[in-house]
């Protein structure tokens, strides 16, 4: 899951034509850690998706679209 | 926003008719913690709320649908 989250911020980072640094600056974190975000090795926090998304004028609703595999629900 | 979340949830484990200890349970978290995230004075890690949506049927980004007010975009 956490690759995908990462894919979707890239994607629409760089179809907004934004570099790591402007996103992780926008989103109020650092380059390092929204390096790692893209790359899928971190999650951020709820706070810091809803601060990613606005950047990226979009929703963290959004950047969850399809990311869950099918996981198991209570019966 | 985490009113918002909070809501989302409370009304979703309503409507499946689950108590919240149950659905604390099955998102692997605390009754306590899951009685704060649905009053809104907490707000749920993204692993944690990928767990209450699976709990729920549903998905994190179907929780998160309307949540943010519109926020500021990068320019």
């Amino acid at each position: 899951m956490m690759q995908r989250i990462g894919k979707h911020i890239r994607d629409r980072r760089l179809a907004l034509g934004l570099s790591v640094p402007r996103l992780a600056n926008a989103a109020e974190t650092t380059t390092r850690y929204m390096e790692m975000i893209e790359a899928g090795s971190r999650y951020p926090s709820l706070m810091t998706l809803f601060r990613i998304a606005a950047a990226l004028d979009t929703t963290a609703s959004e950047l969850l679209v399809g990311v869950e595999a099918p996981l198991a629900s209570v019966g």
